[in-house]
Parts: structure tokens; C-alpha cells; sequence
């Protein structure tokens, strides 16, 4: 953090069940992490539960010592959700309808054909003082208050809903706001190379102070968040770009996205730019590896389609299987995933096929195969490749990590082929 | 939260790290949790960085309001560890040696051969009102400081030091405060319905002050929350039983299962409990619903297996489904979900199908269907179940939102059949 940043910042999340320890919050991190990139100082964060004398109290405080004071959550439109109506009287404010929004609110009820309650109106409602922020994924708009030399911004808590906001409309109003010092960050995103290798391979680097270079654990990945400190976002990024070159030419294609760039992303881009497709055949994982690839827009391009068989009637009444051999071979084994790799691709006709299978437990009994136990093909033109694997964990990091496996060797068949600019 | 515990707590995170967003803070969580099981109501949280003015200050505030304050980090023998003197402070009281402590310090880094520094002497540092708390995974003890009615406890940061101290000495301290009043809650899990909706078939509920009923939304769910507060968890859960029966009664099947239990885990139990099994042709979730499916244990039993005929092509090949009428139809259409259903059903030969079609977006590219729009039908052998749906949001909540309403129109079949006692 630089020194004295000229505005200081507290962030207070509301919600009971935060108090009783039901959620672990989240929200405040990230709210934290945007005003740092903004260049304000949090100097305080409060929670406070679902009750309007102690939520007005808690803002009212943070409003005598800060500048600026993020609120997240209690937006909804049920009877609890009150700092709506908090933030109006802790600003001395009256509550408006916004007659836009609430037009928006009426329009959504009737095309989804849900029943109108008046009580939905609330979520129209904004101290005089505020704008109301749009909300792409909910319909609780958020609110951007300014009075006497003081900014409020309110956020709904639905992580789907608060995340986008606040890295995106709310980020924008504080950089505004601040126009000063800003501390911005890459996140270089790593596949198929454990922490510990990538520490060893990054260690002088990795005492820099400016850029500062820190590896985080993500499930199955690594990320590296490489963090400057300067007068611009432009001066942060000419402090990053040397140290981020230096980290990709030491760690190859293993590097596969920089900052939200998902693993799935990068993958459906990388196939898009060489004109190839997939299909999949996922016993054990049952449609994990394809969800991940269709969660991309475009991917219908390169993602044929897929089977999922579960159940080795299934093995054969989809993919044609050899009962017997699938007997004698077992159906969880490197012969299985092979032959679910070959004939998905040649059912689909894609470019490559990929066949999953393995026992992800809790018990040993697919196959007396032990739990944790998997085998990944990847099938092309120019041949298949297989892998057997040991995972350890619960039933849901185990078909995680498949899942990830399955990508990344997918990933390494891919690079194989050339870009074809034409 | 009921109203009025005897005693009210507050919790005080001291740490940089925590504000700058770095770290997300699931200690404040535990100590809720650990408060809440000692029938201690957590009626704010703050979180303060390592600056000594700022400390006092947080705590002075906490102390005002509170009966208890549970202060978590800042007692290493650090520099910028400056919980016990803040604490000593913030009490008025001296700091002073605790010579038991020194003894022991000395001894620990005698036995390990470790540098002396005056620094570490800190650790043995304690307001004069405070009894050391045993620290068995670390040097710095934890604090209990009782002074004019007020109590404070202070344990170290450090998750495998402060979890068992919050856990065990820091509970029998809040529990002897309390007389051992404890607060319990029950969650019920809904689906099917909205969070207005549900308000308002529970309004006069929702007015109740012990147990208390408070509803919150997740993503394409609803959960709500009965809490309760007696003299020990049997009392409290005798508190909650009827209003969660009458909940029940006014909900139905809507409400499909309590606290952690997912909607698949209570579907694959529901399926399992009438020997009925699913086949799942998925072409815009592409795996989701399988997955999801299949993230249970013994879903083998149940779930029969999939195709995800993404393409047209896919749907051609995989199911047979006519080229000719697909195109007339339109491969994203009510007539298209329904023979993806039948036909997965077939081929697989189990009690249902579900086929679901769509366009998640984000642009108009499929069969010139808006982006939200979504068919999902389920097949059995009393027939076929279709339903056209308009959604919003992002690709992902789009993708989400089909995959849960696929889950709950499957559901509404499978309790259409008898449990089958044998």
C-alpha cells in the first residue's frame, strides 16, 4: 500500500448469518482487494446482522471516520432486507421509488410469469442521494450515494451478483474518486506444474519488491500474482510487463492465461485459432469436462458433443463397447478409457476424442479399482495417449482433479498442432 | 436472532493482511459459531489493522457496547503485533512479566536450540487483569481479562493455534459466563419456489422472536433459516420442531431437505428409496445436470448415463434423432428437448429421460432462439413433461438456472411415485 492514500475507505457487511459464523466472509476480501487496486486505504471493516437501529449505528460511525463506505448485502426484497433503508436514515435522506426501475422489475415478474408482491417494489426504492448501480445478474440494482463530501455504495450479497459489481461499476467510481497512487496486479495462471516447482524455478524473482511476485494455490493450479505499485495503471503495467516476460519464458506454455483467463478459456481460443474439435466420453467425471469447455461462449465450434457412460450397459448401448473385453479388461482401466477416447472421436468426427474413467469413491467398487484411481486417452489422428493416475482427497476433488487432468492433457495434444494463419 | 441473550459479544480481527483483502477471514466466522454454541450473541464484528491508536480504539468501542470481546491476532513477538498492549490499553490496566511464562519461553528456546531475543519476551507480556490462556501449538498464550463486568479474550492468529484455543479454553470460558444458554438454528432448503413467494406464504412465521424464521436466497434456491434459543441444544431444537413442521406443512415437497443436505443428494435418496433411474441428453448444460448427479455418492445406483448432443450433427448421431425434422422443428424447441428425452430414455432403458435444449448466449446464433431460452422436457413411461422457459443473466447463471429447474421438474415426477416399501 502506498503511504497516505488521500482517501480512506470502511467496508460493512450485513447479514445474521454472517454473525452466527454461517458464511465465512468472502465479499469483504474482495472489497478490500478493489479499493487497494483503487488506491484507498480500508481502514476498517464492521459486520453487523439484520437489524436497522444497529446497521444505521454501524454506518453512521463508519461515515464520521471515512470517506468512503462500501455496504454489502440486505438489498433483497424481503422484510430483512434493510440497508436500503438503513443508509437513508444514517444520510438523513428520504427513500424514493425509481420509477425506471421499477418499470425494469415489472417487466422481468411478467416475462418470467412469476406473481407480483408489492413487497418486490422495495428494491426500486433509493435514498434521494443515489444513483442506483445496474445489476446484469440479479434484480436488486446497487446504490452510489454522495453527501456532504461523503460516498456510499451498496451492494447486493449474492456472490454472482456482488462480484461482478464491485470489480466492475463500483472499482470505476473509486478510481474516480481517488484518481491517485494506484496498486494494480497480473495474474499469471499456471496448469500441470505443482507450487512448489514453480517456486523453485521463480525464487529470485520472487524477492522483488516492486513488482512483488507471489504464488497462490488454486484446486489443480497455480496462480501467480505479480503486484506494482505506481503513479498510473499504465506506469503499474510497465512495472509488471518485464517480470511477467521473464516468468513465461522460464515456465513455457505452462503458463496458459493472465488474469480471469480460465483454463477452459484459453483451451477453447487455443482449438478455435487451429480449427480443431472434441468430443468427450466421461465415465467417472459424467459431464465435468464438457461443462467446463461449453461454459465458454463459441465453444460451440469446437466442442462436438459427448457421451456419458456411466454404467458399462451404458459403455455399450452408446459407444458400442465389447462386453466381454470391457469384462475382461475392466471398465475401469487404461483399455476402457482408450477405447471411450477412439470411439467418441470417431462417432463425432472430431479432431480429438477424450475418454475418462476411475472410481471416485467413498467405497471400492467399481472395478476393485482403489478409490482415487483414474485413467485419462487422449485419442487423434496421430495416436492416442493414456495416463493412469492416483488421486488422493473427497469424491468432489477427485473428479476435479480428473477433470483438470483431462484438460491439460488435452491441452499438451493441442499445442502439438500449429497455428494455421491463413 | 432471538431477542435479548443474557450476553452480547462482539469479535475484533486485528491484521493488515485482512484488510488489504489478502486473506479472507474465516476466523471471525469460527468465533461466531463458538459463541453462538455458547448461547452468546454476536452482535458486531470489526476488523482493524496493525496500527496501535486504530487497536485501542476498535476495542474501546467493542468494550462500550459488549459484554465479551473476542480479539483474534496480533500477540506474536512482532513489532506489529500490538493486540496485548492495545488490549492493556484499551483496559487501562499495566503491562506486566508473567514469570511462569518467561520460565517456559526460556525453556522452549533453550530445548531447541534457538537464538534468544529480548523481543520474545513479549510473549510473556500480560495486562495485569488477564490469566494466560494455554497455547498448545504455538509461543504466544492466549489472554483472559476480566475487568469491570467486561471480558475479554485475545488468542493468537495463527489457524492452528487459534482454532483449538477458540474451540476448547475459549468456549468453557463463554459457557460458565452464560450459564450455558445456547443459540441453534435449522436450515430448510427449498426449491421450486421464490424468496417473495415463500415470504409470503410464511409472513406471520417470519414475526416470530424465538425461534425466529429468516429466509435467504442462493443461487436459483431458497434457504431458511429457524434459529433458536434455549438452554441447550435439545430445548432449542424442541423450540424449532413445530414451526419447522408447520413450514413444512404450508411448503410441501418444495422444501426438499435440512441443513447441508443438497437437491441432488435428496433426489439421488428420493430416486434411490423407489428404485427409479435417469438418463440424461443434455445439449446447452452439456454435463451440468449429470454432474451434478453424479457428485453423489451412489448415484451409480440411479443415474444411468448421457449423451450432450451439442451439435445437430451430435444430435443425429448420437440419438438418430431425423436431420429433416430437426430442421423443421428447430434443434433448440419444446419437440427437440422431448425427443431427446424419449430417446435417452430408450437407449438406456431407465425410468426416465430428461433432454434439455437451449440458448445460453451470449449471442443469437442457435435456431434463432433469444439467449435465455430454454426447453426441458422429462420422459417416463406415464408420459412427457415439457416446459418452454425465459431466463436471464450470464451464460453461466443461464446455464445454472436450466440445470436446476431440469433437477426440479425431475423431481416433481419421482415423487409422483409411491415409495415402494418392500
Amino acid at each position: 500500500m502506498p503511504d497516505s492514500p488521500r482517501f480512506s475507505a470502511e467496508v460493512v457487511s450485513v447479514g445474521t448469518e454472517l454473525l452466527l459464523g454461517q458464511i465465512v466472509d468472502t465479499h469483504a476480501a474482495t472489497a478490500a482487494r478493489v479499493l487497494a487496486q483503487a488506491g484507498i486505504g480500508c481502514q476498517r471493516r464492521s459486520t453487523v446482522g439484520d437489524n436497522f437501529e444497529r446497521i444505521v449505528g454501524v454506518l453512521k460511525e463508519a461515515l464520521s471516520r471515512a470517506d468512503v463506505v462500501i455496504a454489502i448485502g440486505g438489498l433483497g426484497p424481503t422484510q430483512d432486507d434493510l440497508t436500503r433503508d438503513a443508509i437513508a436514515a444514517a444520510l438523513g435522506d428520504e427513500l424514493v421509488i425509481d420509477p425506471a426501475m421499477e418499470t425494469k422489475l415489472r417487466d422481468i415478474f411478467e416475462r418470467r410469469k412469476l406473481p407480483w408482491q408489492e413487497s418486490i417494489l422495495r428494491q426500486a426504492q433509493r435514498p434521494e442521494s443515489a444513483e442506483l448501480i445496474e445489476n446484469p445478474n440479479g434484480t436488486a440494482p446497487g446504490l452510489h450515494c454522495r453527501k456532504n463530501g461523503k460516498t456510499v455504495i451498496a451492494l447486493p450479497g449474492p456472490k454472482m451478483e456482488f462480484e461482478p459489481m464491485m470489480q466492475g461499476p463500483a472499482l470505476a467510481i473509486l478510481e474516480r474518486l481517488s484518481g491517485s497512487q494506484v496498486i494494480h496486479s497480473h495474474i499469471l495462471r499456471i496448469c500441470g506444474l505443482g507450487e512448489s516447482t514453480v517456486e523453485q524455478m521463480l525464487l529470485d524473482l520472487m524477492e522483488g519488491t516492486n513488482p512483488t511476485v507471489a504464488p497462490y494455490a488454486q484446486p489443480a493450479e497455480v496462480h501467480l500474482r505479480v503486484t506494482a505499485s505506481a503513479a498510473s495503471k499504465e506506469a503499474a503495467e510497465a512495472i509488471i510487463e518485464p517480470v511477467a516476460a521473464e516468468i513465461k519464458s522460464r515456465l513455457g506454455s505452462a503458463v496458459y492465461g493472465i488474469n480471469s483467463t480460465t483454463l477452459e478459456e484459453a483451451m477453447i481460443t487455443e482449438m478455435s485459432e487451429r480449427g480443431l474439435t472434441v468430443a468427450t466420453a466421461e465415465s467417472m467425471t459424467a459431464g465435468l469436462v464438457a461443462a467446463r469447455l461449453t461454459s465458454v461462449p463459441g465453444s460451440s465450434k469446437v466442442f462436438g458433443g459427448g457421451v456419458l457412460p456411466y454404467s458399462v450397459a451404458a459403455k455399450e448401448a452408446l459407444l458400442g463397447l465389447d462386453r466381454a473385453k470391457l469384462a475382461e479388461e475392466g471398465p475401469v482401466s487404461p483399455w476402457a478409457a482408450i477405447q471411450l477416447a477412439k470411439s467418441v472421436r470417431q462417432k463425432l468426427g472430431t479432431s480429438f476424442g477424450v475418454g475418462v474413467v476411475g472410481n471416485a469413491g467413498p467405497t471400492v467398487d467399481v472395478d476393485n479399482k482403489p478409490v482415487g484411481y483414474v485413467c485419462i486417452a487422449i485419442d487423434s489422428e496421430s495416436g492416442t495417449e493414456a495416463e493412469e493416475l492416483q488421486y488422493r482427497g473427497s469424491r468432489e476433488q477427485i473428479r476435479f482433479r480428473a477433470c483438470q487432468q483431462a484438460l491439460v492433457m488435452l491441452r499438451e495434444e493441442v499445442l502439438k498442432v500449429k497455428v494455421n494463419k491463413a
